[in-house]
């Protein structure tokens, strides 16, 4: 049966919005819908329109018999900045600092609508990259990466310190912790990585660098390319860092634990763009 | 300026399915659009009827001057059972079995399109509960928490078998893993759940029990409220479980390393449905 226009605007929105990065062929709503290629074409036309208008992303049309419609999720940089500046606030609260002068993000990356945010914010800045894979290190990296893999619509792999009887057989690298220079061990599933793999390292914070670097190492052990690092923070670091291309979205610029105060600023996020 | 129905409908429809359990008055769209309530009214009931006949989920409606609408994310039992399915014969898969007896699942907690099925298939159970956060035990049980409070729009909390020094001050039980009768320890971040919060516990893999009964005692001494227990697979158990109350989507029946084969079927997950 024919389904109306208002009916498949509602549903073919859903469907698009649930596989992002997905090729969707014309033949396909046309099917589902019961209806003509050419009331599809017109139906695209207007949620691509909308998608646009409302900074929800881009509806990207590949004409051609191995054609279709992609939803690519973005974020527009009004609301990636109004976001990132309620972030800065919420991490400049006082009781946040703990002992050695960490802050603590536990609580935000537990929080849904703050992770879809992060994730859309991330995955905005490598549109025109083609990513394989999410990478990050346990625990608190992993829902930064679920977040962005959910945007990307690629798999995301868990880099871990300590490896466990259920992930078979992995690959360890050794690296330098940056802030506090010991040597550390992380490991990583050997068949969670395909050789040649483009992959996107994210995490929660930077401080020294080292755990970055060590992902890095792992990466190339692993015959695969790195695309790119973001971090939701950056600590401003006394010494040499050990990575140097990396963006980050937040910036905690000053931490005094005798005082108790916690300045965070913007990160490098916005450099590029403006 | 006034809105179309058309852009109206994809618009509200994205709006809808990013924020479920989340009550949006109807003025808000009125006042976002431009247009009368009784047009979003209008909307709002062409939205829903989709919804329910494409298996989306339940828009409910809230009459009165506080009232709108509100999206309720589920998932048709066909659906549900369908995934289930492809789930017990993708996890029987011979190279799956690791030394020890245990399964690789590891590439299925990183797919973002698994995670959301599991998500939905976990939280349409418990549609008609009250639930204030989701916890979950780190590594493993993270993507399924997280998956989960997506779709019931509620934050997840992570227990750690390790605290770090970012997590703040701690509560911490001991508990006895069910399967190797080893005494541990695991803790949570003390501001991380507030007192009478009513918990979801969700995780990866349950044999003995020992883990979630841990989880158990955690929100005790929280002075929290278990409202229930799901975990991805279970394994037959030949001892005694710690654990009575649950449910599970997938449950691993067989395993024999010698010959090398698994065999999975369905959990738990339909008992109560049938």
């Amino acid at each position: 049966m024919k389904v109306k226009r208002s009916e498949r605007l509602i549903d073919m929105t859903r469907y698009l919005l649930e596989r992002p990065h997905t090729l969707v062929p014309l033949t396909f709503f046309a099917n589902r819908y019961d209806s003509a290629k050419s009331s599809i074409s017109e139906d695209l036309t207007i949620v691509k329109k909308t998608f646009q208008e409302r900074g929800t992303g881009i509806l990207e049309t590949i004409a051609g018999a191995a054609g279709g419609v992609r939803y690519i999720p973005s974020i527009s940089n009004e609301e990636a900045r109004a976001f990132i500046e309620d972030m800065c606030a919420r991490l400049s609260e006082v009781d946040r600092l703990l002992p050695g002068g960490y802050v603590y993000l536990s609580d935000l990356l537990g929080q849904p609508a703050v992770l879809q945010k992060i994730g859309r914010i991330i995955a905005a800045q490598y549109l025109d990259k083609e990513i394989d894979a999410v990478m990050t290190v346990a625990t608190k990296g992993v829902p930064i990466a679920q977040a962005v893999s959910n945007c990307l619509n690629v798999p995301f792999v868990i880099v871990r310190r300590d490896s466990k009887i259920t992930e078979g057989s992995t690959v360890s690298i050794n690296y330098v912790s940056g802030s506090s220079n010991r040597v550390e061990k992380m490991e990583l599933s050997k068949r969670s990585l395909k050789r040649g793999s483009r992959v996107l390292v994210v995490d929660d914070f930077m401080k020294g660098g080292g755990t970055v670097d060590g992902m890095k190492s792992l990466i190339e052990e692993f015959e695969a390319k790195l695309v790119g690092v973001t971090v939701l923070a950056e600590s401003t670091f006394p010494g040499k860092r050990m990575v140097d291309d990396y963006s980050s979205l937040l910036c905690v610029d000053e931490v005094d634990v005798r005082n108790k105060s916690i300045h965070v600023k913007p990160g490098n996020y916005f450099d590029d763009i403006q």
